[in-house]
């Protein structure tokens, strides 16, 4: 029975500052790393283990990844790094501190452009200092200025179809470290949320998820790894 | 012109407590981490850059590439890690301490075995404490039970050629983290070092060696990168 397995990164430094992020790369918080080395430590416990990870090109969810499999003694798994397992890009607000942002332009306006389905943010201005059209890492890609969660699935899926359901129908062991968003693109699709309710879905940093699928990839069970170690 | 970095692995445990390492898989000291920090920033403020990096598959070697390419900014960069580029094989050698080995087989015997082009040290034996057969990433694979500086050159050498020299012939800039007995293979070869000369050439731990090679991949020039920036 192929297992997959979810980690959204452990805190970071706009997490912790609740800053809007989306592709900026921002580092983990001391207490990131931790979660990190907790994730890891907590997988190998419940006798995890897997063949290859993938993670997306931004350092929190890279670090979060390494701290893990270094707990598990598994530094040396192959890891596939795509820009497509990527946070949301949050387009105009990125960088804007979430309280501002609501009292200039009201809490249900920010409601809106965090919580609804295809609704994107305003977009990024080329001139901003959040611009990352130059960054080399993403060098023949279009970069977003701005996404809907619809539009992150439209680009998490197609890599889930193309890179990583046919390592799980091989029979390899996967663990997936990412983004909320991106792990909400691969949770509604494997849990068959509705487009209502996926945006509302909260994913806590650095909880491993644990997916048991059946061969066509569909959900059998899932469960949260500290609820079911502490059960 | 094709640029190649090679750096050796930071300071592990077992350098600073000098035993014998080889394929063990030991960790990096905290003065090791900070010589990987310290190679990161130095090639960063050189103007280095990468397209893509190798590694063994033992924590000393992908730490320090990890630490390093964060220090540069590049944890995005991809990874292979291969145990073709493993530190030489020591076998019944491992985890002992050189001067307690020399002081049982004499300085003369420890220095051939440590020194010498071709011969092995005595094999590990099967119920040693350090016995890596039943180690899951080298699942598949002989794991020898000793090796010659030779015999660890005759798998560093096609590993090269198969993954290594196609991309910088593809114009991508490679960094290579490895081993003191890895990197002599590649020495040796990119140099056209002797037999009798390379066992003693030592390199350092934590210090890039920046090579400009030709299109055929023969070098150009070579330096440490701590030399120039000094000079």
């Amino acid at each position: 029975m192929p297992t997959l397995v979810l980690i959204r990164h452990g805190q970071s430094a706009w997490n912790l500052e609740n800053r809007f992020t989306g592709w900026w790369d921002v580092n983990l918080t001391e207490l990131g790393v931790q979660e990190a080395q907790e994730a890891g430590a907590a997988m190998a416990a419940a006798g995890l283990d897997f063949d290859l990870a993938f993670t997306s090109v931004q350092t929190r969810a890279i670090k979060t990844l390494n701290i893990a499999l270094e707990a598990m003694g598994r530094l040396w798994l192959p890891v596939e790094k795509d820009w497509r397992l990527n946070e949301r890009h949050y387009g105009g607000l990125t960088g804007l501190n979430k309280a501002e942002t609501a009292a200039l332009h009201g809490e249900e306006q920010v409601h809106v452009w965090r919580r609804s389905f295809d609704i994107p943010p305003p977009v990024s201005e080329a001139e901003s200092a959040y611009d990352l059209s130059g960054d080399r890492r993403y060098a023949g890609i279009a970069v977003p200025n701005t996404e809907s969660l619809k539009d992150t699935i439209a680009r998490v899926l197609p890599y889930w179809e193309a890179r990583i359901a046919p390592e799980l129908r091989a029979g390899k062991r996967v663990v997936i470290s990412a983004h909320g968003n991106s792990l909400r693109a691969l949770v509604k699709h494997l849990s068959g949320i509705s487009d209502a309710d996926i945006a509302s879905l909260e994913i806590p940093t650095g909880k491993p998820i644990v997916y048991q699928l059946d061969d066509a990839l569909n959900e059998v069970e899932h469960y949260y790894l500290h609820e079911r170690a502490a059960g």
